[in-house]
């Protein structure tokens, strides 16, 4: 997607293929930095600090993580059993999303077969960039199928405005392109329709208004930033027609992990008759989860998300402060569930269909997905 | 309520009765400041900056304020068209909150029948001090009968924690004492109930974690910040037992107006069979309003108070940094509705009874208050 007109996707392989590049999401909006991550420990660094977070992009970086980590000179001998360990450190640095445990599995997967060390790396250094492209495919296909949903609204309205409420950043900046929840929003204001986009702040890393407004912003499209609080109101007064949200865990039964407060924005769209849609790429689907509320494991981050903040001070530099005095008991439960029953329906790459075991077996029959080719 | 051990309430007339003295709201939990209302212009000022704010407070500040007025030079001859324009001056500065009308509205009333304005001043302060009492009283009684609910709680867990979820600050800071929300809490802990206190951050400006968590560390109760975002999970996860919030105004037929984002609880703990109480003084209870969300006016308010947040800084300075880009597009609604289905009760100065017209009826069957003597 655009920044300041110039294309880009989050994640990219640098031209000596010994290093890939991604974007800092740390010091969005107040500045756009790119990254190097240079060997597998960088990458580790990269998705526990929230350098790159949202189900996608992690799932990729972490494959790209058994890449590098196949590169180090320490893999030379032994190199199954080494990003074996590595895979094992990848996935532990965040719980709560599958993407980063499928890629991390399918890239030791595709070593299993390989002869040498050399050869996995060409093998692994394929898988990457064809998880790469899939993502951009699985977003770009999720865009195409989800229109569909905005233009029959736009039409019922006879073209007036379409107000769409998102929560968290499910945009390109989560996924390598395009997004998942903003990927329909994207294609809706490419086809000229006229929509405007509420976008939570999210508390506590605020990504809603750092991150997606900043995308949205990038890319034209009008929206408004409110705090997670207002939604409700918003839709008490028919002030919202879609909400289009992320998922971080998927269950076979459509149950949706997503950014804490989800559920509250599905509770509220339910009691007031509208449609709320997850857009997910299948690779955050887990087909072994029936019950999402006490099955997907929900992260416990740090007190100082909630307690100190960062913005821009007077002089224009980017500075944090202490909102909460240092004594306080703070919880930050990361991401929460809801439940398939509240969902109106779930769009895929492969089209939408209802939060139930019969929609989602319908469009993957084969379950898990099988790894390509 | 205690300050470093020292009692207060909000609001105190001075030795020489010319002036009123009030806690600066804005600043805490960083510094405990009080300020003096010596003129009715004051008190517009502290209402509209929100160096008081709580339905109740408000109410009686905008009383204080009539008082004030009566005291200025230029009320010295017709003093009645005066402070008539003061009143209608003083209920503008907030749209939301019943009480700031009712107590205006009652203090302009007891001039009627007074004859000259000295006499219109005497009687005047005694409405206000009276006024004050009275909230005090109204607080003091919510405490007595809500603790009940905890009471039944805690033997139903067999003394184990009972945890209660509140949104803002319905405390004593948002009335004279006690508070409304926080008087069966304060009431339980005083009787030894084990009790922890789910405290809502409240965006935008973080009355939950500014003032109420400041508030029960003053007493201390055992209390953990969360992000708004958060109670919907917790409930899910049967961490919650009671949910008890305020209300800036409440509809005859037991719809409740408070904070923005109350409804977003409202339906979580309606959806998890968590008990939903609001906590209110009948000078909150709007008897000519039956629905909520079409008659209630919902104060919007500055785009700033979303983008701009104060903090400590490293040297332990207090300061504001900006966290949004100043070309966001922001919108700031104060308040939203919970419709009165969702409530489980309303507790009263007279009980708790269902939120409904019929209940209403039952504890007030003489409809609007009348005034006393």
């Amino acid at each position: 997607m655009l920044v300041n007109g110039k294309q880009y996707q989050t994640i990219w392989l640098t031209g000596n293929r010994l290093s890939f590049v991604t974007i800092d999401q740390r010091k969005l909006p107040f500045a756009f930095k790119t990254i190097y991550l240079r060997t597998w420990q960088d990458v580790q660094r990269a998705i526990s600090l929230m350098i790159v977070r949202g189900a996608p992009l992690i799932g990729v970086a972490g494959a790209a993580g058994i890449y590098l980590g196949l590169l180090s000179p320490d893999a030379k001998k032994d190199y199954r059993n080494k990003i074996s360990d590595i895979g094992t450190a990848l996935k532990s640095t965040r719980p709560t999303a599958v993407n980063l445990m499928h890629a991390v599995d399918r890239m030791v997967d595709l070593t299993q077969t390989t002869s040498s060390v050399d050869e996995a790396v060409t093998v692994v250094l394929n898988g990457v960039l064809e998880m790469i492209e899939e993502e951009k495919e699985y977003s770009r296909k999720i865009g195409e199928h989800g229109v569909a949903l905005i233009k029959e609204i736009s039409k019922r309205k006879h073209g007036k405005r379409v107000n769409i409420l998102t929560h968290c950043n499910a945009g390109w900046l989560a996924c390598i392109d395009y997004g998942t929840a903003t990927a329909p929003i994207y294609e809706a204001f490419s086809q000229g329709i006229d929509i405007h986009v509420w976008v939570d702040e999210t508390r506590p890393r605020n990504q809603g208004a750092r991150l997606t407004a900043w995308e949205l912003s990038h890319q034209g499209i009008p929206h408004t930033v409110i705090t997670d609080n207002a939604g409700g109101h918003l839709m008490q007064h028919a002030m919202v027609d879609l909400v289009l949200v992320g998922s971080d865990r998927t269950t076979s039964t459509g149950d949706v992990a997503n950014k804490i407060g989800t559920y509250l924005k599905a509770l509220a769209a339910f009691d007031n008759n509208v449609p709320f849609y997850a857009a997910l790429p299948s690779s955050t689907i887990d087909f072994k989860l029936t019950d999402g509320i006490s099955e997907i494991p929900i992260e416990q981050r740090d007190m100082e998300e909630v307690s100190i903040i960062e913005g821009i001070n007077r002089r224009g530099v980017v500075q944090e402060v202490r909102i909460l005095p240092d004594t306080a008991q703070i919880s930050n439960y990361g991401f929460d569930v809801t439940p398939a029953r509240l969902i109106t329906g779930l769009i895929t790459e492969r089209g939408i269909t209802a939060a139930t075991r019969e929609g989602i077996k319908t469009l993957f029959p084969e379950g898990r997905l099988s790894l390509k080719k």
